[in-house]
């Protein structure tokens, strides 16, 4: 017997891409699909290359019309998932990849490498943001093992496209996004705080960081570069991070630095470190699939472990390279 | 002295292009800009790199309110050239960049490479669109001197992603377009009557032909590749297109096939040829800047001409590479 | 019980696109990995993002040196096939994936979606090349259906770059290669003949046809645009393709142009076609992944139909997208 | 009269832009062309797009028989430009391009926007580094103004490929690079140094500097993020910088983030602010070209400067965009 699944917002590319983790994952049946735009249109519409699931028909989101699901995905953008979400069944897990309950009551933070119990025991999880997801993933280690100063913290994170979302318009095009590279949101991004209180929760103390996220030409990935004062080597470093991450499925600790390629496609993610205690200096980084690890693929994550599966089922698969 | 000249439609592709080359201009200055959206705004503010000319005010466009102009540049919307452009005072030369002119009564088509004297004569000039400049270049030599059946014609063109204009949308965001080709406007694009006119006239007899645009993952650049029956040989045809181009200044006839990097950000164009005599088969190669000789260098070229000064003034700069 | 599974020429983008595969595969069991530059690595230095099989050693490449296995994939460069592929066990069955057996005596030609029955039966199977792959999924219908005149075909395909090889050098290097497209190969393309003679198979009769390859800046990703003299109407090719592929699972014939990105990493192959039977003029279209079905997704589908399996077997994962 | 002019390392892809730029210069005349593997080739061969310098044949280059210049743009890789820049002629003006001489006795620091009187004087200029052509102009004006403390400073920047030379090979093909972002030589980048000398120099005092430096998957741009500890504004830094460099014809202090694509092909840079006292934390950010400023238009400012020539001679043309 399969578990029963929904996503909402399926034709973003957060909720694009549940869908094709939901499709080829063992335990999962998807009998419900919504959106706005496309609602009215058959999957294989709007997924020229999807298989079995093509002739299911995208409904209208409407929280109050949903059938009875194991668990819901919503992919929605920031502002409205509250409100819908509020009215779905106690009895149907949810894992919101929007931006709408991250730390907020009643909602677990679904940093699936670092809580999977809390998540195990919980109905309702808040996906982490795509930034949050890569440079959590770097730093937890660190601030676990406080090897660093939690007011030191700069983050540098460099996004492709498709973390702007599908309707991003004019500024978005190829032509202005090819051969371009820029920062935004300085000082004011609203995955800042949730960086900050993730951190404070796993260093048990109280972080502040500063965080610069740029776009740059590629469509998926994220590296988050991450700079922090600490007397530690970079062997340490290595070194807490193994030991933090041991047994964990998706965590690849690196010796070099890792390249976001090296993640497309999957649920992976790399952390590596570069430490000179000569100046208490050190880099952590953190290279994901924005998609994966940063929405769609750690959702899935999150759902398995809600719903008491082994936790890699449907996320096995190998990254796209080249 | 110099001769005063507005561009309107500034802000989009084209319109920038020809920002760019007229502000480079030795004989040129621009004392009127124009817009929709970006009206009320320095040029500045829309283009961050400009020079001298940042202080001037884009102004809502309106062919009731020009100044006194000797050349007026217009790189509108398909269908919104016509009433206003006729307002525009006789004595103001005009080159309409878009493609709402061309092969009409009372406008001289500005194929700058083959009719100069022509458009020397001209008050009004249609500028061909950017899969003909680069099409007719290759295949101008060719029907001139009769040796491609001019029912066998067939053009595979690929351009880069500025052709579709600024205001996209969706469909051109960088995440969509990226790492994907597709075909598109399969037997009925605008610019295949076009052709069809143009080879006409060249060759003295009725063209008729097959045209399929490729939208490929690049901001600037067509390539134009063309299959036609004839006798010919590569060597033949590579020695009619050096006689028909001989002393032209921005067409460069290559033994190799040509790539659209060699003229980014320039009004040349690079043509080449290959022939299976035993097959009768002729393939016709042309790369161009879609934004340079496609649009608006050719616009500069062809008022040049209009003016009465040397073709290439302000066209001289070297292509960009890489 | 797994089959055992080989692959030479791993690290390679042919090789570790089988790789990928084969790692997922239900029914394989990858136990053997060769190549050259990377001989006596693991497969996790080579491909940081791999499972289970991250610590198999790439071996050096001996065709006398091999394991029992029940097949193995070749992705090696032109020329280097031959002399080591005979000396392989006869109970190996072998997929080549390069060039070296297309249409060679004692090699069966994998042209999947077409002759199943063929392949089942074979020990030796020739992948088809990349431009072929898609070349022949959009002409194989017209061509058995005697639609098309064999005499008048064009091929108009372009490839992303990774269709080139990994060792390309500085001619693939990103900076040459992005913002560039440029045809190449005029009439010598060592892919026309393989084309030729497999269409000449399907339609019984003798084709000749003109191919021009072209490189565009991607990765993956090929797009065959292909004329040819006909009377048909659009929907009767559409309706020739839907009845000749009726049944087989990677064929999507569509209503509308393919593009490429619909294929990604997946063994799809996208299908469509417009026609003009005033000027018997008929345009058939093809999308693929040049590393999916233009290369390692049609060998897997091979060797499962050569290994008497579903031929689906392992290949039913959605595209990736965006 | 014109200024006699050579460059060797004409054909990688700094040698280029400063082929396209002195080709364009009004002052100058390419009279000598030096390289590699390209000896004995005619500049057109090398540059198809380039004008009336076609004709011109590329050198061994061979320091010894140099013909009469009054300077010589060197862009050698980095070890081979010491010895033969050694023998060059006492009265030949040298901008080495490369990174062989900067801060070594006998030759001026190049950096044109902050030291042009000194570059005025001088016979021998090392041109920046192009990380720190960008990273300098960002912190100059902090440095010079003590508004920073020298010691805390990070600077995070994201190159496009060609900075890595034409010569790159596999690890910069297309296939690989594209869709990628990778950091590497971390904590021992060769332009930390050259920064941490610049600065200190500006800033009166001993700076100690983190340099991480990115590959990210465009051909031309380099963004400099950098962070300091400082109590100013943001107000107060953009102040400081439009004093610092009032009259700088090629320095922009920009309100919001810089994008390189505002760079591309000029001398241009964009330097921005923002500043959270709160957290004694300050963000300057600077876009360029990392071949315009970061390389062949800074060394044509240089050399304008050495020969007593308006410093922006031949460098006045507006970005490309888009």
């Amino acid at each position: 017997m399969k578990f029963k699944v929904g996503i909402v917002g399926v034709s973003g590319y957060g909720g694009g891409e549940a869908l094709r983790l939901c499709a080829g994952h063992p335990s999962f049946e998807v009998t419900y699909v919504a959106g706005e735009s496309s609602a009215g249109q058959k999957l294989i519409d709007r997924f020229p290359g999807i298989g079995a699931l093509g002739g299911l028909t995208i409904q209208k989101w409407d929280a109050a019309a949903l059938p009875e699901l194991d668990v819901l995905f919503a992919s929605l953008p920031t502002g409205e998932s509250k409100e819908p979400l509020a009215r779905v069944s106690a009895k149907t897990k949810i894992v919101d990849i929007g931006g709408d309950h991250r730390f907020v009551d009643g909602w677990t933070y679904g940093l699936a490498d670092v809580w999977p119990e809390k998540i195990a025991a919980a109905m309702r999880v808040a996906n982490p943001g795509c930034y949050s997801a890569a440079t959590l993933a770097a730093l937890a280690p660190l601030a676990a093992g406080k090897m660093i100063d939690p007011n030191s913290i700069i983050i540098d994170a460099k996004s492709g496209v498709s973390g702007a979302g599908r309707g991003g318009g004019g500024t978005f095009g190829f032509a202005d996004v090819n051969e371009d590279v820029c920062a935004y949101g300085l000082l004011k991004h609203a995955q800042a705080p949730e960086m900050t209180k993730a951190l404070s929760q796993i260093g048990a103390g109280q972080a502040a960081l500063t965080f610069t996220p740029h776009l740059i030409p590629m469509t998926r990935g994220i590296l988050a570069t991450c700079y922090a004062r600490g007397k530690a080597t970079t062997a340490d470093c290595l070194a807490a991070a193994r030991k933090f991450y041991a047994g964990r499925p998706f965590v690849r600790v690196v010796d070099a630095p890792p390249h976001t390629k090296w993640a497309t496609g999957s649920n992976l993610v790399f952390v590596s470190y570069a430490a000179d205690p000569s100046r208490e200096m050190i880099i952590a980084l953190a290279a994901i699939d924005n998609l994966g690890k940063g929405a769609a693929a750690q959702a899935v994550q999150n759902a398995n472990l809600m719903l008491g599966i082994e936790e890699s089922t449907g996320l096995i698969g190998s990254p796209l390279w080249p």
